[in-house]
């Protein structure tokens, strides 16, 4: 089970958390939680650090071990009261710290990928006292260094994902502030459904394309150790929950839809570059430097121009590095070789998912149909096998996706 | 170097302790800072396990292992704060936690002992990089569980003797909120000094005997591994800063006074037992239930009473365990056999603290005369080598201190 910053805010929430805990307990299930700092506190720390670290010395880079060891202690803080509360209602509890398992980590202090997970100290105490774990999540120990490390923002469904492979727990349960994943954003469509179940690949496309519901790593892990993960909401009477909404293997569903959702992200920015010389070799050119700032280029599209000799290339980069990456482009002008520059960061990715489209032609070629009956410009257009992203102006948003919602029977209940 | 919460209270004064530490390493010094949490924090973590642990279940009593988990984690925020202001000012730093050198402390949760420091990667990380260590003081780790330890409220002055003892440092300074030791509390006798040397016994006395400048565990630790420990003020210019007190062996202090300082200390609670039985036995059956409640007994005067058969017997008690004495020596009334019992909690404990009384009789008989003169009732009386105490009513506190402030010579600058 694993409870993000809003479900453990102060005490009364954390108390409810007990609840649904208990109710696991009840139904002979061996339990390990995982937390997150309470709601707003790592923000404190975070800016705290930035605060220490902002001068005119180093400027905006700071150590990051000494980042992960200030932030780390907002997760210490919940797992103790916690484990406190649930000891106050009679029941077996101990934290643990991310150093005290271990959880290790790679080196990459701020954004660390956990490298393994000793489990057997849980399991034993299980075994021996039914003592549930309550494991800080976010953190763990880069073991060559013994330094704390942590896993990034929204790394603690991560945690909860790898605890639950390292425990081979029958599932895992991540509550949240949503109560399950859902056809498209509700507040954009007050049709949209909450989903009984979607496929893991399904739901690594809408993490990865805006839905914010889980961590993409978390959905990863799952995915890659068959974790039947269910997203609920842990704003739910403990005794009376919903059921949220099952993230499991493609077979598990028995009645696939051709599309299960629509996910869709501002984050995007495009930049065109005109006229660049069609020859080997100016991909790498316009692609190399970008990939040098770590900067993420994601939709690529590349077309002859008008005057049949050259091409324009257009993609996409994340809206925060838009500016970056222009300065770097205007600077590489000479080597690339291009005429013009263009870019606009007004620019939504609306993205339809779904295992279904293996199977059926023509999925996308409907929608493209339909956002033009809607007077809908697609800037840019990308395919995998499960799902298809336009690349339309910010303004369309709701309209593209509330067409494209109806268009594939989502509206329906 | 060890710097308290006031100190460290937010970015800004823990920039004016990077301030100190500079100045400290620019005079060729190597440093370890040892860190408390930012003030508030610990009491706001407090009040989070307690909220946490009420409850009908376990009442007041609550797993002190959760407790220092939680708590523990003010201090792991300072030092990554500190550690990264240093860095930023171009000074090498990193943060140690308790768990990390370790501080290996015994299983007395909440209020533990530190039983050993292994200073050996401090040592090593000045000699190799001149890096600065900044520790979490008030926490450690207690070694067969693995489980965080903290050592209780005052305990970073501890932490930061303890540590100077195990790195073999030349002198310990403990930055607090005041200049250093007063011959009194100056918000008392304005015309209180403050001392340049006191003796380490002197100093165990006063924070015995209610001066709150340092935590009396710190002062034994200082005098058995013979640490010359400053108390200075974090408030001072850290380019200009003022002397302090230096607490020192008998021996280093030149001009020895007849009386060093006046300590009192309000926490105190008197019990009178009218005609006890004069027989063997009866102190152990007044004292023995109070020892197993964890109450310490402190001034104890037997007198004969009335009657010329049986003894009363008067006794001093913390404050805060004043009535539940009170309840223990009604229930035991019987075993004791007492005609009646009396208490008065608006006392105080006034006590003449000076090494040169070894040399000097009279000293105490002085203090009597003038209290008397000023109409100074005095309800008790104790004496030890080094220093006297009377309790006397709390009302005539200001009184009784300046009375003997003057008498001593202390007003004199």
């Amino acid at each position: 089970m694993k409870f993000g910053g809003t479900s453990v805010a102060n005490i009364e929430r954390i108390r409810n958390v007990a609840g649904h805990v208990r109710r696991e307990v009840d139904a002979g299930h061996e339990i390990a939680v995982v937390v997150s700092a309470m709601s707003g506190k790592t923000n404190e720390l975070v800016s705290w650090v930035k605060e220490a670290a902002c001068g005119t010395r180093n400027g905006p880079v700071y150590d990051q071990r000494e980042y992960d060891t200030v932030v780390a202690s907002g997760e210490q803080v919940t797992s103790g009261l916690l484990a406190l509360v649930l000891q106050n209602e009679g029941l077996a509890a101990r934290s643990w710290q991310g150093w005290q398992l271990p959880v290790s980590t790679d080196g990459a202090h701020g954004a660390a990928r956990i490298a393994a997970i000793d489990g057997s100290a849980i399991v034993k105490a299980f075994e021996e006292r039914r003592e549930i774990a309550v494991v800080s999540g976010f953190q763990g120990i880069e073991p060559l260094t013994g330094r704390i490390s942590t896993l990034g923002r929204g790394g603690s469904d991560t945690s909860a994902v790898a605890l639950a492979a390292a425990i081979r727990a029958d599932r895992c349960d991540i509550y949240t502030d949503v109560d399950g994943v859902y056809t498209t954003d509700p507040r954009v469509v007050p049709k949209a459904r909450r989903l009984d179940r979607i496929a893991f690949e399904e739901m690594l496309e809408m993490a990865s394309l805006g839905a914010k519901v889980l961590q993409v790593r978390s959905v990863e892990l799952a995915m890659n150790h068959k974790i039947k993960t269910y997203v609920r909401s842990s704003f739910d009477d403990p005794a009376n929950p919903k059921p949220g909404t099952l993230i499991c293997d493609e077979e598990d569903i028995v009645e696939q839809e051709m599309v299960t959702g629509i996910a869709f992200s501002k984050d995007e920015a495009q930049i065109t570059l005109r006229r660049v010389a069609d020859k080997p070799g100016v991909a790498a050119a316009i692609f190399t430097p970008l990939a040098d700032a770590n900067i993420n280029v994601d939709m690529i599209i590349q077309v002859v121009s008008d005057d049949q000799l050259t091409t324009d290339i257009t993609f996409t980069v994340p809206a925060g590095e838009y500016e970056r990456a222009m300065v770097i482009l205007e600077k590489a002008r000479d080597t690339i070789g291009y005429a013009r520059i263009a870019g606009a960061d007004d620019v939504v990715k609306v993205s339809v998912v779904g295992v279904g489209m293996r199977s059926h032609a023509g999925v996308a070629a409907s929608a493209f149909r339909a956002l033009a009956q809607r007077g809908i410009n697609i800037r840019a257009i990308t395919t995998s096998e499960i799902k298809f992203s336009v690349l339309i102006d910010a303004a369309y948003t709701e309209l593209a996706v509330r067409t494209l919602h109806s268009l594939y029977g989502l509206d329906k209940s």
